[in-house]
C-alpha cells in the first residue's frame, strides 16, 4: 500500500520505518521539500521510502498517518491540501499537548472537545481514526516489548476506516487488545488520558509502559 | 479510628459501610442533620455508625473522606468548617465532572488545574490525598472483584498522609498496586483519566473494570 506519514519527529520516523519494514511504500511529508530529517530517513530506509512536502506525501498516499505535533496538525493538513485528503483514511496519532507554560504540558483543547474532532470538523471528507496516541513511539510499533495483553484504542466515525486501521494494528503491528471506544468524540478520552500518562512516566521512570484493561469476569 | 465520610451518595455509602466493617467508628456527614439517606444508612450499619451535618462529621473524624459530588465538594468542606479540618487527612475521591451539558460529562477544571488542588488551596492546613477517584465505588472497597493486580493512584503533598492512606488501601481495602504519582498537582492526571473511564464504561458495557500498568521488564 502507498502510505503518507506526515511528520519527521520520533513518532513519524518510527512509524514510517515500521511501515517500510512491513512492505509498504512510504512517503514522509514535512513543511518543506528536502527537510533534513526526512531526507536522512528516506536514505536510510531504502527503496520503498521517499520524502516530500505535506502535499507531496498526501497526494502519494492512499492511507495517511498524522504524526505531527498536535499544535501543528491542522496547519500540516491544510498544507497537505483538502483535495489530497478527500475520502482517505487518516490514522491520527496526535495529542493536543500545550508546552507553552513548560513541563508538564496541559491540553490546548477543553474537555468538551478534542483535536481528533477539530481535524474531523476541518476536513469533513477525511476519515479520521484517532489511535496510538496513548503510548510511546517504540510501543506503538512493537507492543510485544511490554508484557501482557495491554490495550490500544480507536475512535472514529467511519466503521470501515476503523476496520482497516484495526487490521493494520493487529496484523501489521501485533496489537492484541484493540478497543473501539466509539465515534471521533471519544478522542476526548484518550487525549485527556495523556495527563495521566505523563505522570505515570514520571512515577515509573520509563515511557516503556502501557495500560491494560482488567474487567470483572 | 474515628472517621468522617462526607457525602451520602453511592460512594459515601459504600465507603462508610466498608469502614464500619473494618471496625472503625464512622459518622456520615451531609448538608442537613437527619438527612434521610444518612439516617437510613446509620440505622442499617449498626452501633459504630452515626450521622450528622458536615460540621458534625468533620469534628468527629480524625480521618476524613470526601465522597461528595465534585461540584459540591468545596461547599461541603466550607460547611464542615476550616477549624474542624485543620491538620487532618482528607482522602479525596471526588472528580470535577460537569454534567451541565448532559452526558457524557466534561470537566469543570481546565487541564492546568484540578479539583484536588482547588481543595488543597482552599484549605492549606488540610492534608489532601486524592485517591480512589479512578474506579467505581464497588471496586474501591473490593478490588478483588476484578482479576489481576490492577492499579489505584495517590496524589498529595504530605508524605506521612500518603503513607497512612496507602496503609488503609492495602491493609484495609486489599489494594495490591498503589502508585504514588507525586504531589497534589498530579490529581490532574487521575481526574482527566475520567474522560477515558467514561468511554471505557460505554465500550465495555460495565463499570466493573480497572486499568493495570504493564511495564517493560
Amino acid at each position: 500500500m502507498k502510505i503518507a506519514v506526515l511528520g519527521t519527529g520520533m513518532v513519524g520516523e518510527t512509524l514510517a520505518s515500521k511501515l517500510v519494514a512491513l512492505g509498504h511504500e512510504v512517503k514522509m511529508g514535512s513543511r518543506t521539500a528536502n527537510n533534513e530529517k526526512a531526507v536522512a530517513w528516506a536514505k536510510k530506509a531504502g527503496a520503498k521510502a521517499s520524502q516530500g512536502t505535506f502535499a507531496d506525501a498526501a497526494a502519494f498516499g492512499e492511507f495517511l498517518f498524522n504524526c505531527t505535533l498536535g499544535s501543528g496538525s491542522l496547519d500540516a493538513l491544510s498544507a497537505a491540501g483538502a483535495q489530497n485528503l478527500q475520502g482517505k483514511i487518516l490514522l491520527d496519532t496526535s495529542n493536543p499537548l500545550d508546552f507553552s507554560k513548560g513541563m508538564p504540558p496541559s491540553l490546548f483543547v477543553p474537555s468538551n472537545d478534542s483535536l481528533g474532532e477539530r481535524i474531523q470538523r476541518a476536513f469533513p471528507d477525511l476519515k479520521v481514526v484517532k489511535t496510538l496516541n496513548t503510548i510511546n513511539a517504540n510501543v506503538m510499533v512493537e507492543p510485544s516489548r511490554i508484557p501482557g495483553e495491554h490495550a490500544v484504542f480507536v475512535s472514529g466515525n467511519d466503521a470501515e476506516a476503523k476496520r482497516q486501521v484495526k487490521e493494520l494494528l493487529t496484523g501489521g503491528f501485533g496489537w492484541k487488545q484493540v478497543i473501539d471506544l466509539g465515534d471521533i468524540t471519544t478522542s476526548r478520552g484518550t487525549e485527556a488520558y495523556l495527563m495521566l500518562w505523563i505522570r505515570l512516566w514520571g512515577a515509573l521512570g520509563t515511557p516503556d509502559f502501557n495500560i491494560s484493561i482488567a474487567k470483572k469476569g
